[in-house]
């Protein structure tokens, strides 16, 4: 396998159920400017730029790569050449609504969440009629992976697995949170990820701020330290695993309280399989919770899908009724905050198999202790 | 001055230009979500996310941020407070295209170019009417640079120029094109960028493709290497510099046919001024190579605007006959490129002054020579 995309023939078959699943909703076809639908599709990381550039995916015809000729070169950063895509270059003077029109074949147009009002509306304009987004046709095909997907995911998983197991050495007291999340960002790229995705270092009353990213606050003997990391892996896949370390012993109030979240994040583990909920994964880390008084200690939702996207569906989340079905990567990421004192999350991400759910991240659960000196 | 924004009397300043600008082309007013526009408006760094947030500037009422209520603390990142700018927080249930729309006091919105698809046609469904691009409205507001905007881009010019000063050192045969890269971009953060842009390091034949990044060839003697560098810095503000090296004594050829260019980047500068079009500054570095037979090496435009994009308006090639006025930020840049043996490229940002121009880069000109050990 190519690391930077998957063999010719993932891509193929998506690009088949992809027309299939469009044509039963009644369109014409799919454009694609680029963005994740696009690396989805074809594997290109291809940027928006203000010459057109589109995939086009017509119900009746050959998916069709229409671009600026000066970026031709750039189809082999995709899987566009062993696809053997048609491809319809076009020079300053043409329209490329134009082109992308004929190769539709029709207008009634499903358009990526990501096309930019700049092409959109030349488009729409073109076509005499406005488009409708491919949330619902992309979303179905995306929501599942397929075993290649998985393997990247697992990979992913390990590798920011590695780079939890070189916190502890990291924080010593008196270094501040912005000169571990540097050592942490050379370690994600070290541990075989090509890009750092986001860094949290959340120590002390930090840690009960979900959203903090990293300060120059010290870490002190008796911190609480959430440490939430994740980095961009092969094809463009993603790790996100949570961790809490405890500088020194901790006291039994959070030795209490850490131990309660540790079942919950369990409990919402031994729910997920093929037909349950994702509403009924987040109640039961919720309940846990509740049961032993830290309900509104937990703010967020349980959980969000991963792949191309470090968040996308299916979300874990109350009202959420959709059934989980093999094959869905999304994280069980439970936290309590206690503002202005201390916070902890424990944070996996998880597959649905056919009978139950397999973790891509195996480090384990317990409040890490960092010897204080 | 905050680093990472201007003071709240910029941005007054400019809602109102845009406000006005948008009456003037007979809507009622703009729509922006995160981006160039947003930054420029308001000072805003936010992202695009699922949940709507758009600065709403009607023509006949308040400019007003629309966003979800979660993300009300990310206002304290751009001048929203400063400028005591209405908002309107929603929470999930609420239509927040029905806010837009509220606010706007009309249907006939321009949108910025970069809202997706995402947020475009749901706002187009409430409103009834499709909205118009706000480029023409943007565009001749952002192209004229104010002062503190100048000021910015100069600064950024003279931390370029530093990273060029150690550039020399860098260039060691042996060494990789992106072991250079690597050095360069520690020295473009250190210097005072707050991220690296890009880094070009072209050596021997890859010096011949201007599009080239960095690569794992070596560095030998003989070697003539372009380094094409740019960082952001303070309030997003890019620079952008080229200059040309020899890792060793160049040889006649390569010392002549450099001349030349030098003198075709000269013969551009020197015709800056309010009233010259942007294609006489082209034509004036074009006939420079063409006189000395030297037309077909030099096969892109002469130069970019720049300033929150490094790439923007006014673009200095053939065909544009916008008259350059006193604020106007672009790059002069004529390379000569000579596929397979080498490459040469001369780059200075300048900035259009009441009677000529000057440059923001100041390194000298000519072809640097490093010693070969």
């Amino acid at each position: 396998m190519n690391s930077r995309r998957f063999d010719a023939g993932v891509y193929r078959r998506r690009l088949a159920a992809a027309a299939a699943a469009t044509g039963a909703a009644g369109l014409d076809g799919l454009v694609i400017t680029p963005g994740y639908d696009l690396r989805y599709l074809i594997g290109s990381r291809a940027e928006t730029f203000e010459r057109l550039t589109a995939l086009v995916v017509p119900v009746a015809g050959s998916p069709t790569v229409v671009l600026p000729r000066l970026e031709l070169a750039s189809l082999k950063e995709s899987a566009a050449l062993e696809l053997d895509l048609a491809v319809r270059d076009w020079v300053d003077g043409e329209n490329p609504y134009e082109l992308v029109s004929g190769v539709l074949g029709g207008v009634r147009a499903a358009v990526t969440d990501s096309m930019p009002a700049l092409h959109l509306l030349p488009l729409a304009d073109v076509l005499g009629v406005t488009p409708v987004l491919a949330t619902d046709v992309m979303r179905e095909l995306r929501m599942v992976k397929e075993a290649a997907e998985v393997d990247a995911l697992r990979k992913a998983g390990a590798a920011i697995d590695r780079v939890h197991a070189r916190v502890p050495e990291l924080l010593v007291p008196g270094r501040t949170e912005a000169d571990v999340a540097a050592d942490i960002a050379e370690a994600i790229v070290a541990e075989g990820h090509s890009e750092v995705a986001f860094i949290i270092v959340g120590s002390g009353p930090h840690g009960a701020d979900p959203h903090h990213g990293y300060s120059d606050r010290e870490l002190r003997v008796g911190d609480i330290v959430v440490v939430d990391i994740g980095g961009t892996y092969g094809p463009g896949y993603h790790s996100d695993s949570t961790r809490t370390y405890s500088i020194g012993e901790p006291n039994s109030e959070v030795v209490q309280q850490y131990s309660v979240l540790q079942r919950a994040q369990r409990a919402a583990f031994e729910v997920v399989r093929p037909g349950a909920t994702a509403e009924q994964v987040d109640a039961a880390a919720r309940s846990v919770l509740a049961e032993a008084g830290l309900a509104e200690y937990f703010v967020h939702r349980t959980g969000h899908g991963i792949g191309l996207c470090v968040h996308e569906e299916p979300y874990i989340v109350a009202g959420n009724d959709l059934p989980l079905a093999a094959g869905m990567a999304f994280s069980i990421e439970p936290g309590i905050y206690f503002p202005g004192r201390w916070g902890a999350r424990i944070e996996d991400i998880v597959v649905v198999t056919d009978d139950g759910a397999v973790s891509v991240n195996n480090r384990p659960h317990d409040l890490i202790v960092v010897p204080a000196s």
